[in-house]
């Protein structure tokens, strides 16, 4: 029987990021990485996989990330775990005792049981396994009408690709418009806008009905009665967590699956974490179970793990999920973090919003200067900064997270407004108005002059 | 007698930004802003007008960001201030009434008085003076080889724009590197290089000794003897406070001739508030008197000063400069916040470092992928984050400010790491390998594992 001190089951960024973290702050442990793939995908590079990227092997992650650190690295499949003898068995028959087990597990694309025709030949998921994906880009290949049915960023960033290889592309999105879950309309509405324009055909609002065909697809029927043709359909509605191991091994889930943790990542087991998609989240501002599943949160957390293994930090807690989002169509980059406008106010915030459009550089006369839009929520009350978007140039994928820094920090508007910030010509928005601080200033105005 | 509420003087950033905020925060007051220059050129944009801007035309602040404020713009030169009156009289004899007087009269070029040949024709200097510049710029169409005095960020950013209009360039600097007052030697030496090779010959270490020439310049002699031929003399060896006519007004300036100010940005005299280069900067971390002088700095303070007019708020107050520096050649970024390590040491810090090199899209092999690298400054004894230093892509520019923002609220490297940030393909480095969160986890690790 293997001993190892911790055991690391999953190898995508949650696992790969508690192990190297661990190992980087427990030095003398011995660490072992099993996962079933044998090459592991960049997660959030999975839809360029259908487009920009000229081979699925240039979205792989080298297994020297994680051997590279001196954690030995295992092919195969984790098939359950015995919490009193703390033992896991795999599907080669091994059996490895740990000390410590961290669950990195993930999720798998949801499938609606209700919809009709989802088995059809031609129906795909978008999984996080290089083979069935490498499958699915080969048969792309042959097809010319391709129905997405789901608009958010995995459904919008695989559709765009496949735009570029001039497939027909419908997104048919049930909710009122695309990117709804993260972004307030005037983000989601530029987005569909430019989504348009780069030929891809968009219905929001719009429910399916069924997936028609006999053996192969042959189209959706939506709620409307409408029918629209397909030779494949890209099944994009969100995922679930693949805790069946967790479940059989008795450790305790949440009622839709999800592995229960504490802030310092630990189960009800005291030996065993859990990190990642399939892991309890809660909202940053509610404590509410969240159903937001990001590479980049998964990694604060599996980070908190691995630092956390042998002996706990209270300066490294998980303090909450604040979904940072970050996408490209094109040239414009979009990006949200916290709590949207309407979000906030299904929460019952009484909310202040701020919003600038300015330039990515200075003066706008530059050759590549992109307008820059920031929009703040901010609580009446106290000017805390709820949330934010941003719609502009490359830069915003960093600018999203100098807002989210804030929002974790519960920074507020009159922060924002002290705050000194450094602005070059080719780099950045101008110093006399620099979006996210014009923004906070609406806020702040609005506060100061309210008459209740 | 012209009456009004607030008059500024100084029609640069942040007599522009004390203005608007102050008029945006107090819409019932009466402003005037009364400038010296026809046109404003953009601060920061004054170097890319010696090459990439086509026109200085394309570098002015239109006067539109103040009058569409509602404040009333005059050209003329304000020439002396009566305190007890509440006066300033106008080099058109004009004498106009304030309750509130904002200074915001910013800086001229320092010109070293011992240096013989500097007052030789073609040999200039770089302030904010569009009829100069232009001046400047047109005479040096006709010249070949060209030397800068000072290789901060001025000096480096003309050479570079010079360079592009294939002049023969020399940066001459008497301290060990280019760019030395901001940046620690692994940012340096590859802003050096980069330099370099884009045709920029570069001296370190070399004081000078004279301007030679008789009635014009012809080059220039280093203390070590050598002489370099020159058509044109650059002096960029830094900026002085233009204080005068507050000295005359009897407004407390320091020794160097700074005015001095309170954390609201007021002066002595209760209804005088002075912000931007003019105003005595004091160190975040040590209160020490410090000789920077950044556009975003005195925005910063100018809106604190056009906050705080009326009624002091204790939220918006100016907290220390913390210096953020930004800057591009070519197409890489470098960007520094807070203390250097150099500086840290020098101040008495027990300062621990960590360094992080890693890609600004992920993975790698998308196109347009360039390195990035993120250096983090911390004390040792807590964790608190110092100072930073960024190089790599355009995104340095935002990804500086969120370092400088952690800085500017104490944060420490454990804060780093269990930040959650967003992360996209296209837009920045992977989850698994944030360069920020790598440097911070790298402090944090020797920071546990130091014996003492």
């Amino acid at each position: 029987m293997e001993k190892v001190d911790v055991l690391v089951i999953g190898g995508s960024a949650a696992g790969i990021v508690a192990a190297v973290t661990g190992k980087t702050h427990h030095p003398d442990k011995k660490f072992l990485l099993i996962r079933k793939e044998a090459q592991v995908v960049v997660p959030c590079g999975i839809p360029y996989m259908f487009g920009s990227l000229e081979s699925s092997d240039k979205n792989v992650i080298a297994d020297s990330a994680v051997t590279n650190a001196g954690i030995a690295l295992k092919i195969g499949e984790a098939v359950s775990i015995d919490r009193q003898a703390k033992v896991c068995e795999t599907s080669d028959g091994a059996v490895i005792n740990y000390g410590k087990l961290v669950l990195a597990i993930g999720s798998v694309p949801f499938v609606p049981g209700w919809l009709k025709g989802a088995n059809l030949e031609n129906v795909f998921t978008v999984p996080k396994n290089k083979v069935y994906l490498d499958d699915v880009i080969k048969k792309l290949e042959s097809f010319k009408k391709i129905v997405t049915i789901g608009g958010g960023f995995i459904g919008v960033e695989v559709s765009d690709e496949l735009r570029k290889k001039n497939k027909e592309v419908t997104v048919v999105e049930k909710l009122p418009n695309i990117l709804w879950s993260a972004f307030d309309d005037v983000i989601s509405d530029n987005a569909k806008k430019i989504l348009e324009n780069r030929g891809v055909t968009i219905k929001t609002g719009s429910g399916v009905k069924e997936i028609e065909g006999d053996t192969r697809v042959r189209g959706i029927t939506l709620e409307s009665g409408e029918f629209i043709e397909a030779d494949a359909v890209l099944l994009s509605v969100g995922y679930v967590p693949d805790t069946d191991i967790a479940r059989k091994a008795g450790i305790k889930l949440n009622e839709n699956g999800f592995i229960k943790v504490d802030e310092y990542m630990r189960t009800d087991s005291p030996d065993i974490f859990a990190v990642g998609d399939c892991v309890e989240k809660r909202d940053f501002f509610t404590r509410k179970p969240s159903n937001v599943m990001l590479a980049s949160t998964a990694c604060a957390e599996a980070r908190i793990a691995g630092i956390n293994l042998f002996s706990l930090s209270t300066l490294k807690t998980f303090i909450g999920t604040i979904a940072i989002f970050s996408t490209a169509i094109g040239d414009t980059a979009f990006a949200a973090a916290g709590l949207s406008k309407r979000q906030a106010m299904e929460e019952g915030f009484d909310v202040v919003t701020g919003k600038f459009e300015g330039v990515d550089k200075h003066p706008g006369s530059l050759p590549g200067a992109k307008k820059q839009f920031v929009e703040l929520i901010a609580s009446r009350e106290c000017g805390v900064i709820l949330g934010g978007g941003v719609m502009g140039g490359v830069s915003c994928g960093e600018l999203i997270n100098l807002i989210g820094l804030a929002i974790q920090n519960r920074m507020t508007v009159h922060n924002i407004l002290m705050t000194q910030i450094g602005t070059h010509p080719l780099l950045t928005a101008p110093p006399t108005a620099y979006p996210v601080i014009k923004a906070a200033e609406s806020i702040s105005r609005q506060i100061k002059t309210r008459k209740d």
